[in-house]
């Protein structure tokens, strides 16, 4: 190859270069006897550059939703690929099923989702691609019940991350701060029986998952942490809760509230600054791809 | 006595009637091999209203204090005397040492204050008073570690009272809300520790007897509370998460701020509103004398 | 009279003397030329007591109400004969109408309420009774519309009063700070427009008008100022506002958030609560009746 | 030129193109009669894209600083040329004295900034550069007295930005907020009475230019706002009343709190978030060069 053709395919290469590929990755787990998909962008470059060890982002969906979430319901559709690109990230987008709220449930051996993302899911991502596979090389976020997953995940295994997001977090599971109507109640009760059992009296299982209560944990932890809620989201007051909690007992955070409810718009307009605050953690660590 | 001589006597009475007295009862205590002694403050009205029985106030004092502080420091010395005859309520102020904080201490057993006042000094007082000897004729307050005494014995105990109230009130004892110098930590390890023991990783001891981490508890309890702080307090911003956090999870108090800081005068300004407060729970559970 | 019968009449009198008075009296107003009714609560000990002055509580009414209600909507009918009694206080209650706002409207001659209670009723008062006519002997408060008449007249009029109270009250009347659906838009306009004209582009009266807006002129007049509402109130939300913003300003203030709604029970409980914050006011001031 | 050339150069531009240029550019004012510095942040596109017309950030330095501190001043001394780079965007810094305040002093002729930033500085700029000379072309933002000054000068001239931000903004002047010891008092007024003359009694011009009570404007106006400050700032208090009172008046503004203090660390780190929050705006106003 003359040096004409190799500047002409370097060229074109970084016209090409800005189109992660996003891949569906079978990942199967032990312990609920199931495999489950999850999406994995891999940044343009990660081809390329073939030596460079990759950090990478989990990125969990919320309640009601599945892997493919965060790939496809955006309003722009090209987001999760600019930001794998553009941060030079490998994004994983694993499964949480409907309801799981990424714990392992003492009552039902087919959702354990608290195993199956810090052993099954990690194991899986650093065997298949070439990670930066140890804390300093993994930061969690996700969206609402995703982000209760991603601090609940990373205060319980502060090992395994170098910092943690929450989005509109469900970052309280127990009913003790809220008041509802008998039908709301029902609705609640029919949604997290069958991960937690009922919700008896307090304190109780329900308290002890729910992340508004381990302040004190992610205190210990010193995990970078950002957390942000729309001042329209049913979820304000609960995330504004957490917040003062952490302000209460000095936990460094980044905590902002803006414009928007419970809603894609919302997600799509969060997740870049997310990425972001990682960037420099990544960075920090020495870990980030250049 | 002719009639003539009765109701001279009636108008003599009811001059010095407006003259609670206010005994200091010695209350041995089995669990700590000691007697301490307590002032009771009892009302004019007690003596002639033989067949009467009479709620109790349990009014508790704060660290570097003693059993004769409510009776002896407020700038105007007749208040208790005056607040026990207005409102026919005994008042027992019973000693809490220097810094017991109110609590049976693990590590010394020569501090088992939550076994003396729960126990020992209300079996005592129900037995040299003619109290209403159940729930519905208690209630129980104090200033600073006595507004902590307060809220966790009623907490720990709630068939012992029918309502609690804090002023002023040390509700956390732990040290994860502060950021200390190296002095103030070695000042307020000195005093802990010969309580609780070394703090040592959270959650520890310190946590688990704290008002601020009972908020659930109090919730579940339902006995009627009133809180309050001056904004000037060092300790404003621990009362005001308390209140934020009993705000939450939706537990019904009152909660107050107003000037004025950790003093005297401000416990002489707000004990009457406490007392005011207990009046009309006393008055609701039927228990309160005319 | 012999000893026996004067020592007898004592007797009778001290029992007859738990029974303030209402008067009903007419007070004229030259500025909306035409005279408006107020129910007057004279202590018992007043007539016997022929030369002191008594202090004056003036008590507005709320929206939609009239002078009659604080002695007629309790719950408990005795309220304001008792709190004039225990406290030997004069209590005012004039006429607001259903929706003056206690202002001096711009745009409607007939509604010049501010006038009205603090030139006329005021005066008429003095005339009539044995008051402590000046500042030091006069208190005001009220409940919603009222308790923003409280604030806002003593605010503006700082000359006339010693000390205000609020309960669960109107504290802004700007539609800035709410969302409203285009039905509830329109009732609200078809009540302020009456007596502020159409709201417009802000800064506008409305703003100018709203206690919310007064914090500054509150922390410069420095009345004694207590302040409550209840956390089920739809005006909560105000309330805490006005008092952060007197936080922020460091403006004394007594403010006390409690279980409760918009409701007389509410009112009941927080107006004896009000009548002894009033009464170490005019303890300091010297001019209690004892 | 061959094609071999003509890609080494496309080539080596792409390399020498992450390389911003800083102008230094004189500004006179005729209001002061005096000229002023600017530091003028050039994005590498620009040369080359010789039709594109780009938009520009107003980036306001604090007090006690000049024009250069932005450039010079941060930590990493490329953030204000790669921040031009990465999103296109002219970066304008210019003089606000140590001490102006943005605002055109009433009692000294000298001090006109808000003259010279809104009318001399903008008019030059856009004269000089290819700019998106109109509102939906414009953002500001500061930290410190900068901050202050891009929420007060975009306040008040709406018509002139897109939007707004501000980094640990001194938004309160006024004194009313603060208690401060006679020494603090006296530096205080040395400060300020230069430009707003002796502060009297309030209300006041203090108070006039405190962003804190342009709240409601800034409803009105509807700019999208980018505010935030570290929870260590001696400002944090400022803020978050701020943050409260446009929560509570309904103003759209994303808000943050994060680990820091008044230094060039939190900026350094603040300033990319503001800038991805005035992309959006841009892209979305259909002015950002891509």
């Amino acid at each position: 190859m003359n040096l004409f053709r190799f500047l002409l395919l370097l060229l074109l290469n970084s016209t090409v270069a800005f189109a992660a590929k996003v891949d569906t990755l079978a990942i199967p787990s032990a312990a609920m006897q199931r495999t489950y998909k999850a999406a994995v962008a891999v940044p343009a470059s990660y081809i390329k550059n073939k030596k460079a060890r990759y950090p990478v982002l989990y990125l969990l969906h919320g309640a009601y939703g599945h892997f493919a979430d965060w790939s496809r319901s955006t309003p722009d559709k090209t987001l999760i690929h600019r930001l794998a690109d553009q941060y030079n990230l490998i994004i994983v987008m694993p499964e949480g099923e409907t309801f799981s709220f990424y714990l392992d449930s003492p009552v039902n051996k087919a959702s354990q989702f608290e195993t199956y993302i810090t052993k099954e899911v990690i194991e899986k991502i650093d065997q298949t691609y070439r990670t930066v596979a140890r804390k300093e090389g993994r930061v969690i976020s996700g969206l609402s019940m995703g982000g209760h997953g991603a601090l609940y995940l990373s205060g319980r295994h502060p090992e395994l991350f170098a910092a943690a997001g929450s989005m509109s977090g469900a970052l309280d599971i127990s009913v003790s701060n809220r008041r509802l109507n008998p039908e709301e109640d029902k609705n609640r009760r029919a949604l997290f029986e069958p991960i937690l059992g009922p919700e008896g009296p307090h304190p109780n299982l329900y308290d002890a998952n729910s992340v508004v209560g381990m302040t004190d944990k992610l205190y210990t932890n010193g995990l970078p942490l950002i957390i942000d809620c729309g001042v329209d989201d049913f979820l304000i007051e609960i995330n504004r809760e957490v917040h003062r909690r952490l302000i209460y007992n000095h936990t460094p955070h980044d905590y902002t509230e803006r414009p928007g409810a419970h809603t894609w718009e919302y997600w799509q307009n969060a997740l870049p600054y997310h990425v972001q605050f990682f960037q420099q953690v990544l960075e920090k660590g020495g870990v980030a791809v250049k």
